[in-house]
């Protein structure tokens, strides 16, 4: 079946399929996607959680007709599948923005429905976990209030990122247990099984509704306060129970949402047992579940042990993770300082602004989050962290481009945001070293830090290159010597190993390069030996070198500070262009903008030759 | 009183005051909140409407030992006269960020008592309207779910800025006018009645815990499903009501949240009759209520007159307003076009994401906001508006320097975070026709676009001004002649002004200047006649003058791009410094700045005698 799995696209086949055929269809893809995740890698444990369900969905819905918003992107390899493009699985660029975006984006489109008086249907799938971020509630509340006919599907795999901390994840355990909830399950399924399939006069209809309302009258439920006509818990790997339920909501003219239990890694064996190992994981070896290649030391371990031993020094250290304690490596400090954790779900502006009370009250937290999710807390950081010079640490993990993560995953704006917050001082670091010191600077620092780091395996320490100027912050250590070359290249974070590789490339060619970590990337470093202001008598060419986008980053406010410097060296601008970047692994990105090694090399030996 | 009111510190007397000299306290401060905002200006409605409320706050609270979070600085009038700040009324800078972020903070606070063993209060006094916000969600859930001891107040007073459009507006109004709260609202009043004030043994601490948890079970009630205790509503004038409540909910080890019903305008017949019309009001008459200087034509009224003008041409504009309806001059709009418009609360990010939905689908969505409460919308601006390229039109009312209205209210970041959003025009008209133009070109463009415009009174059109360049979009018309000049100022928004006055000031002198209106302020008008990269070709000295901070704004952005531009003329920015503004009128503030017409004259002149 594989091949016929590839080619088909199953949109019109799916409606003629008898039961067993639509569970053999589902037993079929799953067989696929392990497969396929096991040879190129990629999110395992939530796809396979959602077979039966997007099976579902694709039979009860027209997905030609009907609009199906997915809340994450990366969860959408079986909808890839049905709709013909298994062979580009997991490169689907769908709606999803940020977690918790689809059911304000569907409400759109079910607005716009109704506007332009079609009657097609509008059907949104968000996760557990994205319903701890307000956005969720705040679409729940707009839609639930205006009555918009609409269908949220909950999809509720009990576990979020992390475990789900917030009053939503006991909530939706409260429903899910619920005594009285078992039995109108039980007699739901039964009631649907005597309503004949077949037949669809008006008569029928309205009975049908009517059935089926005796079922969503339930006390107690956030969604009914909230305005929406809730149904569930329904089990999410039977595809005929959802296909009855989906095609009977069809009907009701208003928001509705359908709670559909699910398992995360469902149907192999290894997945299931560890979901998070799943989540986002290379190739693997499908009989052990093994990984092919181990993955090295990461930043988020490196951060994860440095934090750590600084809550051992200072009881004033503590940790804030918005839902990513164990991406961000904080799994021991979990363990280790229980009181001083807070995670607080998939919510990045309440971390922000609770991070700013818990400063406020004399405690020095380090907000842990990751760098494209942290826009959410933009205004937080801005008006209730800066704005009152509070000393709150960022640690903005997978910075920059995050490779096959997702469209959605890049931190290629961090360093723009930052930038224009007054009094925030954003660091990078290129190794482990910077990161360790970094975070202890952080700590002694009066006001608002934000470190960025990118995802994957940290760099060694010991950075012997001559010419890396140690961190330079204030009171830190002076620079190595400075002396005259043809290029000095001031590269932010892990740019410096590429700015490394870049100068011995060009050294071959005669090309003399100094190479500077820009640890401190903002404020700039202007003044001082070392300092930008006086790089034009160091260098014919200055180079500055970021993983960001263009707009608002390192080199334009280098450009702009050293704009009426007399004597500034002509300046050479990498980074990100500004656009959104497509997926791709890191290298292959780095490659194709001219970011790696090589060509970083070409492009400044070409700005030489322009001189 | 009067004198008395401004010089006392009352945070000790309040403690010693009896029933009938609380109650007097309320009526005098009353008195001087409507006699000093009707000289002065300010907000009143909102002020006269929590006296009670804050009086019994300070009452049952020890305002020098806990800790008391206000989610919105301009509420806090009687709290300031309470601890003695009567003389610098409303100009207190307290904890409050935007809506919706106290709750946070208070947890923080919270946490931050709990891990350090104190055990003072922690308290925070929210507005319904903000609970329309998702943070507002976050920061509950969070609370609620760890458990954390906190109190919330909850300040009803049924309307939010506009009216509610939320499911928790509803909420909040069943609650109010459910028939078992009202009875158990008349026995909790005489329960209380019969536990004795004076004594406080454990014992009695223990009984009154008991006797008061038993109205705390509540079906229903979202805040329950949040994991906090709810009491309510109590009557938010009644101060001995609100002193026994606090005073009994302090014991509780949890979160707690007391709702309290208030009336706006409370004692003022006007205000209580048009409490929108008494939220930010100028001087005015007490004895009419009618303002001194009737304000003349604004941005806000302009902008609703050409949307609706829009509408009625194109079936596609929609209107979404942030819970701006009034503030926004959508009035009308939603009088005409009820269908095509949708009030989504205080909530930013999902009306964002919601406009992305109705653009997906079709339509173009209008989405009104202040700047600084835009804020909110930065990750959904960026990753569901801009990473589609939807055509969804931002109007950002009240940018720039924002004046009295506070603090927070300045949106002098929002050129900064525009510039660094790929495929975002941004705007700023100078004059209502350029409002207008404006408009109708974003309602043909094909991606995203931001209009950024003051409040306040609007510019009168006709730019008569010889040296104002005609609206320069894509397909617009060309420029006016170019002559060469000594000083070329390039205005963005209301700046251009400004930058008129500063050059008539400066022909006295003999500086010949060119004004130039940067209607389209991103991307860059680089090309062409009249374009930045031929600047220096017509000027000595280029200044780019705009109303936002330094950091990412017009003019460093120009500055960036003129770096490596042969011949490019020396560029003075005017800007905001890169810090938060502080309060004032917005005279004063330009005037300290130098950004008021002579300001900006005297820092021109000084640059050309520096060349």
């Amino acid at each position: 079946m594989g091949t016929a799995l590839i080619n088909t696209n199953f949109q019109e086949h799916i409606h003629k399929m008898n039961e067993r055929e639509l569970e053999l269809l589902a037993y079929d893809i799953r067989d696929f996607l392990i497969t396929e995740v096991a040879r190129k890698g990629g999110h395992l444990a939530s796809n396979l959680g959602i077979v039966e369900l997007t099976i579902a969905l694709h039979r009860a819905f027209d997905a030609g007709r009907d609009r199906i918003v997915w809340d994450i992107g990366h969860q959408c390899y079986t909808h890839e599948i049905l709709t013909g493009r298994a062979q580009a699985l997991g490169v689907l660029r769908d709606f999803g923005g940020h977690a918790s975006a689809a059911i304000s984006a569907a409400m759109g489109l079910a607005e716009a429905r109704t506007l332009a008086k079609e009657d097609h249907q509008v059907v949104c799938v968000i996760g557990d976990g994205a319903l701890a971020g307000g956005l969720a509630y705040e679409g729940l509340s707009n839609a639930g209030a205006r009555g918009t006919k609409m269908l949220v599907v909950l999809n509720d795999n009990e576990m979020s990122i992390s475990q789900g901390k917030g009053s939503m994840a006991k909530h939706l355990s409260r429903l899910r247990s619920s005594q009285a909830y078992q039995q109108a399950k039980q007699q739901f399924r039964e009631r649907m099984q005597r309503i004949p399939r077949v037949g669809d006069g008006a008569f029928r209809r309205a009975e049908r509704l009517k059935d089926i309302m005796r079922f969503a009258v339930v006390k107690g439920s956030l969604f009914e306060e909230l305005g929406f006509t809730y149904f569930g818990p329904v089990d999410g790997h039977d595809i005929h129970e959802m296909v009855d339920l989906f095609e009977a909501v069809k009907l009701i003219d208003g928001p509705v949402l359908v709670h559909v239990v699910t398992k995360k890694g469902k149907g192999y064996r290894n997945a299931e047992k560890q979901p998070l190992r799943f989540r986002s994981i290379g190739p693997f070896d499908p009989l052990t579940g093994q990984e092919l290649a181990q993955p090295g030391r990461t930043w988020a371990a490196a951060a994860g042990e440095a934090i750590c031993a600084l809550a051992e020094e200072d009881a004033r250290v503590c940790a804030v993770s918005a839902a990513v304690t164990d991406g961000c490596g904080l799994g021991e400090f979990s363990r280790m300082f229980p009181g001083r954790m807070f995670d607080t779900g998939v919510a990045e502006g309440h971390a922000a602004a609770f991070a700013a009370g818990l400063a406020s009250g004399g405690y020095r937290p380090f907000v842990f989050a990751y760098s494209t999710f942290l826009q959410r807390a933009y205004d937080e950081m801005l008006m209730d962290v800066c704005s009152k010079g509070l000393p709150v640490v960022f640690m903005v993990g997978r910075a920059g481009n995050a490779g096959t993560d997702g469209e959605a995953q890049h931190g290629v704006f961090d360093l723009s945001y930052f930038s224009t917050m007054p009094g925030m001082t954003t660091l990078a670091p290129a190794c482990e070293e910077d990161l360790r010191a970094m975070m202890r600077y952080a700590l002694s620092a009066e006001g608002p830090v934000a470190i960025r780091y990118p995802r994957g395996e940290v760099a060694a320490c010991g950075g012997g290159a001559p010419s890396m100027v140690p961190l330079r912050l204030p009171g830190g250590e002076g620079a190595d010597a400075w002396t005259a070359v043809d290029v000095e290249i001031r590269a932010a974070g892990r740019m410096a190993g590429t700015a490394l590789a870049a100068a011995a490339l060009l050294a071959a060619k005669g090309v003399r390069c100094g190479v500077v970590s820009e640890r401190r990337v903002f404020p700039l470093n202007l003044e001082g030996e070392g300092g930008l202001l006086a790089a034009g008598s160091r260098c014919r060419l200055l180079v500055t070198l970021e993983d960001n986008a263009a707009s608002g980053g390192f080199g334009e406010a280098v450009c702009a500070a050293l704009f009426s410097v007399a004597g500034a060296p002509p300046v050479l601008r990498l980074s990100w262009p500004d656009a959104f970047l497509t997926q791709g692994t890191e290298q292959e990105l780095f490659e194709a903008h001219g970011l790696d090694a090589p060509g970083a090399a070409g492009r400044i030996e070409e700005a030489l030759t322009l001189l």
